[in-house]
């Protein structure tokens, strides 16, 4: 048996809240109503189907994207690496209502050929989608879009095989401590190292 | 402007997938239709709430946990730090209908005082959850669980602040490799370093 980090201390109760320590930053790009460009940095989301291949995002109603994504019932998703934190955190912090996020940042709205939605060229990892369901949850409205493509940076893929997190360096977002991280090395083979018989 | 990592190579499809690059490691614990406590890791699902705060997780049908899901309309998210991650991937590679995974790995299944689930002791952070809203997608069912209390290893929690991911140590996943990774240092600052007025 591993460590119990525990040790003989009885755990306290936290409250009633939601947490996962670490997310990965994903940034949503739409069209308003004017046919304008937006992109907002959200916490709250990530795959949720295999197949069809399906995202979640999850958006306060108060947001100027929530309106867009009722109206266009599209998003993309895209990954920022590590080399975007600016422009991540901005998106985040600053409504599409008052400014013109991609004019302010500099980065490139490009017009998806399968939805009516913008994806952000520079950003490494592009997920176009359709909104295939809407659910109000609370203060969160989660919307489930299918991935129609995904457009993955020639650059950093290996040929015939999967992006490397390592080339892509996403950002990992903590949202108790407001922090972003880096990923760390590797410290095990998925699906390999739980075949260890002498777990006890 | 950030460089542009992509150079002058456009980008090329990558197909129809959902790509997130990287997930925290999170185990869900059951009780069977005996009582008998069962645990998986599953690698989409993650806060969709803040209030209620509730967390979802997508599972296929196949799986032992989806009918336990469905009688017992609750589960416990469980975060494995890094001592666990042996467990963590063993919850992950068995079926709860092949094997007592708490007898294998001599873990703890207490009792959720709460929902009808059980968590596990030894890992330092756990959520017990009451489901709130059942969605089939595709191959994927997702369950979306009201968090009732997160509980959270005393020894790892600032007083009166919130749980350090510096000491947690969740596992990051990334489905693309199959591999674990530790979380990286820490290089901003959130809600912050988007302030940089400069970021063209």
């Amino acid at each position: 048996m591993a460590n119990n980090i525990r040790g003989e201390i009885d755990e306290k109760k936290y409250g009633s809240k939601s947490l996962s320590l670490s997310n990965t930053g994903f940034c949503y790009c739409t069209y308003d109503d004017e046919g304008n460009p937006n992109a907002m940095t959200a916490a709250w989301g990530g795959i949720c189907c295999s197949s069809p291949p399906c995202v979640a995002v999850s958006l306060r109603k108060a947001t100027y994207t929530y309106g867009s994504l009722l109206a266009k019932k599209a998003f993309t998703l895209n990954i920022p690496s590590e080399n975007f934190i600016k422009e991540a955190d901005y998106f985040g912090l600053v409504s599409g209502k008052k400014e013109n996020k991609f004019a302010h940042t500099g980065l490139t709205a490009v017009k998806s050929d399968l939805v009516d939605a913008p994806y952000i060229k520079e950003f490494p990892i592009n997920l176009e989608c359709k909104i295939i369901n809407i659910l109000e949850i609370g203060l969160h409205t989660q919307f489930i879009g299918e991935v129609l493509d995904a457009k993955i940076d020639d650059t950093l893929q290996e040929k015939g095989d999967h992006p490397l997190i390592e080339q892509i360096k996403p950002l990992i977002f903590a949202p108790e401590s407001r922090s972003y991280h880096v990923v760390g090395k590797q410290i095990a083979q998925a699906f390999a190292i739980g075949n260890d018989t002498n777990i006890k």
